[in-house]
């Protein structure tokens, strides 16, 4: 999953109303949640305690770009705006646009945690993520009436995964259930619900991929890597955003062509350099296992690509060992220095970025040129990345 | 979940209908899916065999309840027709009926799936669910290029695994993206949508309670046992069936009510009559394991009654013992007997059976009768069970 922060372009309002949606989301739940007993209370407790205070990299793009394309189009010159069914141009009000973008920061969090129940993680980013606070609460048991303390650590486990799988469902539904209900003409709703449909597709043919790659039931070609890249991190973190700001905006269909192939070059093209600097980046600076990904065997660009070189042979036997030592570590990030790899995979992102930079170019003429400013910006994030 | 039989009093042109929608449906996917590559198809295509060909209880349910609410709507003496936001008594097509019905369906096995990857099943009913048919197929590996025959057993589960969530993901999201597209009024839509939320919240709980006593995580006394049996059967097998065919027909809030009763009423009744016959039951006709809840320590009403009683220091130390034998099953099932947990279940059952019986006659006087015989109907399997 790629790590960019949030543009900063927008007031920062925008941030503070995003929070103040999903608080009163959450609040809403765990009122209602009253009629099923204290357990399911819990339950959504400790999922907004997870969700809650996240940097909403999602919504706040989303809301930059809507603020952007809708930027001067009382003035028809832009171009930008039509006027669905012929209803006039009544824009949606901020409120919805905020109910939208927090629907994309739900979504976000549902496919967290049922990527989290895949790989069987109880940590994200250094806490306890929703499985783990389960856990931690079984263990604590101090406020049941019940068998907690009793209750066996795999059963604990297992019943902890239980809920990921439910509050990820849940999640799921509500991020539906906003895009449908909201007060816009159908026509706009159906768009919202078109994109929010392709995103969904696709970063679950991604995560599908991913984990096919990773169990070694699916072949680990180039293609398939690269594919699986740009399913799973652009649809749902760049194509959304982009494609949901431009429906709510009217935004006419070339101008959501170009969005969305920005989205897409400019995702994949942050994907691979997670990828790379996971093995190559500044380690002082990320504070994370420079060998991890040679040590889970991940199937990257850089592996795809040292396979095809005299180099692999070295690399092969090494390669997945769990318990590689800092020493082999070290020597298999020679390897694949030597044969190219790395350069290779720069490569692959520098072109991705002639690619986005093309698309910013193409939608340059139609859209506020402010539009163009949230997608360089956004992209200059890429360029200064050391780990 | 409670085994029942659709019931046959509608044309069972419904059923085809019903069928081919979802043919047509999983078409659609696996066409769409090749974009994403051919593992991809194969999730769809695993995905459609395992959901065709089934009863289709609850669509049925829903279009039996849906015809039966709308007979003689153009006599006004029935009341039971609204105009949303007058625009007239415009009856949703029978295209949007059975599109809804089959949305409901493929929520049905989104549970089933998200319940199989909880409980780590890999055969539903004698045979594969996809986890299982995922597993084959990476065994047999023969259409593969990959590397399917290499990845070792754990591996290959983990993949099918996922395989599950995701699905369940894919499946959900479609049912939601049926009902919000559906061409009704804006109203009608919200009323649809606010069953669905519903049901899906209540199941959820109603399944992580389930998880959660059988793990020994939350007190397994008989009111939340109750709960977790109302929650997790009724909500979506009876109610959101009957409830969206309500929606649909634009039955009042009163007639609404009486049908949400009726349905809560008779789900909570299956539920305990599953317990009730899975270990007091004709195994020679159901040809289940007799002793399989007191194996797996199921905490049902029986035990909870059994835990009150001077019985329950004989029947503790061997509930929940995977190698119960045979006679020391059946030594459990005299316990249980004896202290009277199954005539107190039994008690439970026909209770919850004059529950439904009041709130079928409360609505006598507003449906057209034919709503009541769809009722009794389906509360006369009950009384047919032995198995």
């Amino acid at each position: 999953m790629a790590v960019i922060s949030a543009t900063p372009l927008v007031v920062e309002q925008a941030r503070d109303d995003i929070e103040r949606e999903l608080e009163r989301y959450f609040d809403d739940r765990v009122a209602s949640a009253t009629e099923y007993g204290d357990d399911v209370v819990e339950l959504w407790q400790l999922a907004a305690r997870s969700v809650l205070g996240g940097k909403l990299v999602r919504p706040r793009l989303m809301v930059d770009a809507y603020e952007a394309l809708s930027e001067g189009t009382s003035s028809p010159a832009h171009g930008v705006r039509f006027s669905p069914h012929g209803t006039g141009t009544d824009a949606p009000s901020m409120a919805t646009i905020v109910s939208i973008a927090s629907a994309i920061e739900l979504l976000h969090y549902s496919f967290l945690l049922h990527d989290d129940v895949i790989d069987g993680d109880l940590v994200r980013r250094g806490q306890p993520n929703l499985i783990g606070a389960l856990m931690q609460s079984a263990h604590d048991g101090q406020h049941r009436a019940g068998t907690a303390a009793s209750a066996r650590p795999e059963a604990t486990l297992h019943w902890a995964r239980a809920g990921g799988v439910l509050m990820g469902d849940l999640l799921l539904s509500s991020t539906h259930q906003t895009f449908a209900r909201a007060p816009l003409p159908q026509v706009t709703r159906e768009r919202l619900l078109d994109v929010l449909d392709n995103a969904i597709t696709e970063s679950v043919a991604g995560e599908y991929l991913d984990v096919g790659l990773g169990d070694g039931v699916f072949a680990a070609d180039l293609d398939t890597i690269l594919r699986m890249c740009g399913y799973k991190t652009a649809a749902y973190t760049f194509e959304l955003p982009l494609l949901a700001a431009a429906a709510l905006a009217g935004a006419s269909p070339e101008l959501e062509r170009s969005l969305a192939a920005a989205g897409r070059h400019l995702g994949l093209a942050f994907q691979l350099q997670d990828d790379l600097l996971s093995t190559f980046g500044d380690h002082a600076e990320h504070g994370k296992d420079p060998f991890s990904d040679l040590r889970e065997g991940k199937q990257t660009a850089l592996i795809a690509y040292a396979r095809r070189t005299d180099a692999w042979s070295g690399i092969e036997a090494s390669l997945g060992m769990s318990h590689l030592s800092d020493v082999d570590g070290l020597r298999l990030r020679g390897l694949l220095a030597e044969c190219g790899a790395d350069r290779f995979v720069q490569g692959l992102i520098d072109a991705q970025l002639r690619a986005f930079n093309d698309a910013v170019g193409s939608l340059s003429a139609e859209a506020p040129p402010r539009m163009a400013q949230v997608l360089t910006r956004l992209a200059r994030q890429l360029a200064g990345r050391r780990s």
